[in-house]
């Protein structure tokens, strides 16, 4: 058995190194991982340690407590205090180990995210302008949101129900669909609900059909599934429907952007709306109508959503990320209710239900009517700044895709290419992606330029279209 | 060529039922869809239509538009407008079929969730109480978080850095573990990170270790993927290892709560630490620590997480669900920057990124010191309420697993049955669940309630005890 001499202090103490008790429990855990003391060796009571060690015995005491805690050391009633009999001293300290190479599972595919840059004029898509955000009403629902004493529950997987409720009105208002609350799910984003859907209807005995040119990251969401992928080309009718047979493997869901067609800006065309949903029903495939900037329109009045048509067929994608802003994350998917109960349940066992604070905020200001009247000033200012790209772009490039959304497609004539136009403009930071960016197969032959326009303000829309021309003359 | 009479109106105008503009364009698509008109046929002119209808040419033009912009319509230059050659009649109106069973590739689980009650106590466990929640602070960090103008950016799947900086102060200060932000993933709640982990570690090819009892939502998490689950019983040391190599396949990960256990509430003791470190290190399987109530202790000393043993095996899962409240949605992972990377990578193909506001609002609440404050003041209300379910319950049941979390169990005599007295307070709108609940195997002739002690108020707690002795009285 173990003498007080056994516990000499072999490094001194530092009271400006932190809790001298840790210190002294890290000092006697070395000393047991050294071997100097054993499995079962009796401890020498707090009162004698403080002494032997010149520390007060509160901080003996501590010590001792934390390696009893830590199972280190063992108390037998009336007998004292042992080194624990499992106190293995292989791993007592952190491991110096290298760190291994995990073998995960699914290969990690690096998302096709659009990076923050610090560039002078950014017309990548998708990216909306705050210039006209109410920030002080927005800032009043948050407050108003987190003014309510949150509860112990944890929230519902298809999200708050005022927010549905919110949703379902303005939809009703704004896109003619008469839905309930219960067939809305609202989403981390109209990824999450693809990535949901996806979950749902794809794997590797299944196919996939995808626009092409397409949203790259909802390509991703479907290909790693490990569905076999369609990509269906575009013209300016929207999604070319006459290979959708082509697939090897029954169809899991096919993904389109059927109000402004993604990136190339068209729309798909009644007739093959009428072609696409029969398509889908005879093969019992979902479509996926990702609405991810439809409440922009500007010269034409709205059309139908594809979910109005075929409602038992369609989960309608709807997003904040661009009528609010991106960083907001949420979005909603409308659906038949069995889709949009088995998106919840996929959700649930993934996080549970969507973080309420926020969701609340938005039902506030949805109901004030400041959510439509935001986007009402929105489109005003996009329109001006469409049309500021219009006036301003050289006439050997056409522009086209602008009747809606937030960007329009450049094409350039074949003299010119929009690869080496993209990659100079980056130079001079200014970004515009080349089309082909967005391109999988045949598509390839596109030679144009994606301009986003809502988020440059008109000052950067003129430099950046200045810079744009300046590129075209040098053909 | 239809004359003006084709267009002879079926039904009537109703200045109640929304836009007269719609109603016109819904009978016109009507009337194709009947077959009265048929693709090519000229429509009348706007200004003829209107008077034979006895509508405004506005009303009459828009209308129009519609059918245009639907492609229904088509317009040639100098020739007048036209029914489109592709406006099939097939599919113009809304599908009145009946919902398809659409055949999803996964089977849908039923996540594990605790529903939201008006019970009159609810003893369920993981639910913090918001007695002390400092409001007004946060709704202060909310507010400022919303005054600034958000960006137009999707943000960062690692998370928001300021948040990513200050876990690893608050780490660094209450948990003694030195981690750098690019270790740091923010998550959706703990759970989140698990599924995450799942998908990257587990499939039919792998197995998983878990325990029981345990967490129900995180083994549906882990059991969905497909892998081998086996079941490590708990007894008063956490989690009993010496069945771990009985899986068939290879280990990819190992579920634990070793700073205390859930529903048990025993702590993972030093030895089995350090031996299940080596066995994972051994066979390359990732140590998932769910540390989800871990903040709170009461007698006794911290114990060092196990991600502090050895950094580059164990993923660890924080969450601010209980400190803070679950509606929040917010936990974050600590691990190997390997590991946080490719969780971010899954996750950029699921969300983009979580959401901005609320993660900022989080930031500056621990920044001001006010989530340690507020940890504090829970610490010293739940150790009241520990011992007052201590103090009031029946001396025939016995009270453990109370060192630190938010629950204990009541271990009950062999002569009472847990189930039927949690059944029967059920009753009484007195929830305190069966510890079989969050069994699955041998578990099973555990006899105990489990009992969350945060959520209810002392008087609250009074009168649940109280049934719960007066149940206990029957046997």
């Amino acid at each position: 058995m173990p003498h007080v001499s056994d516990f000499q202090v072999r490094e001194g103490f530092d009271r400006t190194k932190g809790s001298l008790s840790k210190q002294l429990a890290a000092q006697i855990r070395r000393q047991i991982e050294a071997g100097d003391m054993a499995p079962g060796d009796r401890i020498p009571a707090t009162r004698q340690l403080a002494k032997d060690l010149g520390l007060s015995r509160g901080t003996v005491t501590t010590a001792v407590e934390i390696l009893l805690a830590e199972g280190v050391l063992a108390a037998r009633v009336g007998a004292g205090t042992f080194v624990a009999s499992d106190a293995s001293s292989s791993a007592l300290l952190p491991s110096r180990k290298r760190a291994p190479k995990f073998e995960f599972v699914s290969r990690a595919i690096e998302p096709d995210i659009d990076q923050k840059t610090n560039s002078k004029v950014d017309f990548r898509p998708c990216r909306p302008s705050l210039e006209t955000f109410p920030l002080n009403t927005w800032r009043r629902c948050v407050s108003q949101a987190a003014s309510a004493v949150p509860d112990s529950d944890y929230g519902d997987p298809l999200g708050n129900v005022r927010l549905r409720d919110e949703v379902v009105s303005y939809l009703r208002r704004a896109r003619g669909m008469q839905v309930d609350p219960d067939q809305i799910i609202i989403t981390n984003g109209a990824v999450h609900a693809m990535y949901l859907l996806s979950n749902l209807c794809l794997d590797r005995g299944r196919s996939a059909v995808f626009e092409d040119p397409g949203y790259p990251l909802a390509r991703q969401v479907f290909s790693r599934t490990g569905a076999e992928m369609l990509f269906a080309p575009i013209d300016e009718n929207g999604m070319q429907l006459d290979r959708l047979d082509e697939a090897r493997l029954p169809p899991g869901l096919v993904y389109v952007t059927p109000s402004h067609q993604f990136p190339v800006g068209s729309r798909l065309s009644l007739g093959r709306r009428a072609e696409l949903v029969s398509w889908a029903e005879k093969h019992g495939a979902l479509i996926v109508e990702d609405d991810y900037d439809g409440e922009f329109r500007f010269d034409v009045p709205p059309l139908t959503p594809l979910a109005a048509m075929a409602p038992h067929q369609v989960v309608y994608c709807g997003t904040f990320s661009k009528t609010m802003f991106p960083g907001l994350r949420i979005g909603f998917a409308v659906a038949d209710k069995s889709i949009v109960n088995a998106m919840a349940s996929l959700r649930g066992v993934a996080e549970y239900a969507p973080s309420e604070p926020l969701q609340l905020a938005l039902s506030k200001f949805i109901g004030l009517g400041e959510y439509e009247r935001h986007i009402l000033r929105t489109r005003r200012l996009y329109a001006a700044k469409r049309n500021c790209v219009a006036d301003l772009l050289h006439p050997q490039a056409k522009l086209t895709g602008l009747e809606s959304g937030l960007s329009g497609l450049i094409e350039l004539p074949a003299t010119v290419s929009a690869a080496e136009i993209s990659a100079r403009l980056e130079g001079q930071e200014i970004l515009i992606p080349d089309v082909k960016k967005y391109v999988v197969g045949e598509a390839k032959q596109r030679n144009a330029l994606v301009c986003g326009y809502a988020e440059p303000t008109l000052k950067q829309i003129d430099q950046g279209l200045r810079a744009v021309n300046a590129e075209l003359e040098r053909f």
